[in-house]
């Protein structure tokens, strides 16, 4: 709750337009930018991942990002803040792992820096050049809602990771070497003809859905049986919160006009956009009931879960 | 010593033709970027600067990276890592600080997380249209050397605070609150025709002469007296190797063609450039003798010194 509030001050200091997705879009320069971090023992924690893991998965968030903007990933800079005692075989893999996942996307600069735990600052950069690009105000009543694969995998594959679990593979993977949808936000992005909103689900599919409900004041009804999950998340007796709450998924979640649906594939529709008769928020749609979520009652259950 | 191994290992790991100018120069897209990081008890304790003066220098050395590539600086996007304990007017200051440096250069992006201590990343933004980009490696024979301010101020401020002494405010100034050099790199890289190299001197004097001596394969011969410095900075007996090797004063330092001097004001001569006859390096003239010194022996003086 804190980080909201935070971002709260920040925004009414700084009075920016940019100021509320994931990326910024410069439309002037033609791109867009994102900068994310990563603070050893809160983000991650070392017992778990590997130093290549640790770069693999810093750089593909933030490719994730610029694919949430529906720009194409171009460029990355990298800060790494690292401990005294630091093996120089940690800066290998983790810059082995780095460029194995920006496959392509060319990372540029940055620095290396002294610290007390390992902290990871990471922009990346997208070109905007013959896409169009998103934005979380763009949900209009009537569009679909469309995400790209399941959800839950990664914070199951976290709980397993903490638990000193190795197995299901298909989870631990999820977590640690997530996939940004490269290819599923491109096709979004040079077919759309009006505007949309999207967004990666790094803080989770109700989290993305919230957000875009609150930034475009639309109620985001969806159906709770047709989000994809993986079957192997059925250990944890809390799935559905998996589903719904965990984070670091990177799917794309989306809201299109229904005349562009043929242009696309691989795509789950849940949902559909209507308007916001009173409140502005999620409703889930089950077999016998409906439930219907406010932002801060989202909120507040992201941050009790996690 | 160590993080010019660390970037040797980045660079042979990466192979990437961008790392080597302090800014990245991304030719298809117009811009140039920059990111660097701020770490508490690394770069600066809380001790003895205000989160206004915090933000203020953090966007200003970021602005500074930019001014040195010749691009204008446009976009700037600030991570944040924080301490729980922060308080909220914490940030508010900071941001102040931040936007008051900004000065125009808009801040669009960025994040706020938590850790142990304050860790700051930021990433700036410049604009390459209707600009001629510099690169260390241009230094060239026969083209003059010039700074466009006093150097050691800033090591000298820092020693004063160190000290727990707050006069005099010149030097203090120098410190908590330098300017980048807008104007003067504006110039240079608007009215260049040829290639030319430049740098800030955030590393120190030394540094910059040295790195570009290094990349281009060149001697930079100066003189002694031509150095502007604060005459204050005689309160310490080591006020030579304060002009030299003190950093943060984030002046110009560039290498020009003779010619476009009379297009440019407010610069200091300091030396030239020569063919590096054996090896590239730092000559310094002083009145009765003078001395060369290998980018060796200027690394381990710094690495001595500070």
């Amino acid at each position: 709750m804190k980080e909201k509030e935070l971002i709260q001050i920040i925004t009414k200091t700084l009075d920016s337009k940019y100021i509320g997705d994931d990326c910024a879009y410069l439309k002037d320069l033609g791109i867009t930018i994102s900068q994310d971090s990563l603070v050893e023992d809160v983000h991650f924690k070392l017992s778990y991942m590997t130093p290549f893991q640790l770069g693999y998965k810093a750089v593909m968030v933030n490719i994730s990002d610029i694919c949430a903007s529906g720009a194409e990933p171009k460029y990355l800079t990298i800060s790494l803040s690292l401990p005294k005692d630091t093996q120089n075989s940690f800066v290998k893999d983790f810059y082995e792992g780095a460029k194995f996942a920006a496959n392509g996307v060319e990372i540029v600069g940055g620095d290396i820096t002294g610290g007390d735990k390992v902290f990871i600052s990471i922009t990346a950069i997208g070109s905007s050049k013959n896409r169009k690009i998103s934005s979380r105000k763009n949900a209009q009543a009537g569009q679909k809602i469309i995400v790209s694969g399941p959800h839950g995998s990664s914070a199951a594959g976290l709980k397993l990771l903490l638990d000193n679990q190795h197995t299901p593979q298909t989870l631990i993977n999820a977590h640690l070497m997530p996939k940004a949808q490269v290819e599923f936000s491109k096709k979004i992005a040079t077919a759309a003809t009006s505007d949309y909103a999207m967004m990666d689900s790094s803080d989770g599919l109700m989290d993305a859905l919230s957000q875009i409900a609150q930034a475009s004041n639309v109620k985001m009804s969806i159906d709770f049986s047709k989000i994809p999950f993986d079957k192997e998340i059925k250990i944890f007796n809390n799935w559905q919160d998996l589903v719904f709450y965990g984070g670091e998924d990177y799917q794309i979640i989306a809201t299109i006009e229904e005349g562009l649906l043929k242009k696309l594939h691989g795509y789950t529709i849940i949902g559909e956009v209507e308007k916001a008769e009173k409140d502005f928020g999620v409703e889930v749609n089950y077999e016998n009931h409906k439930e219907f979520y406010t932002p801060k009652q989202i909120d507040e259950k992201l941050y009790n879960h996690f």
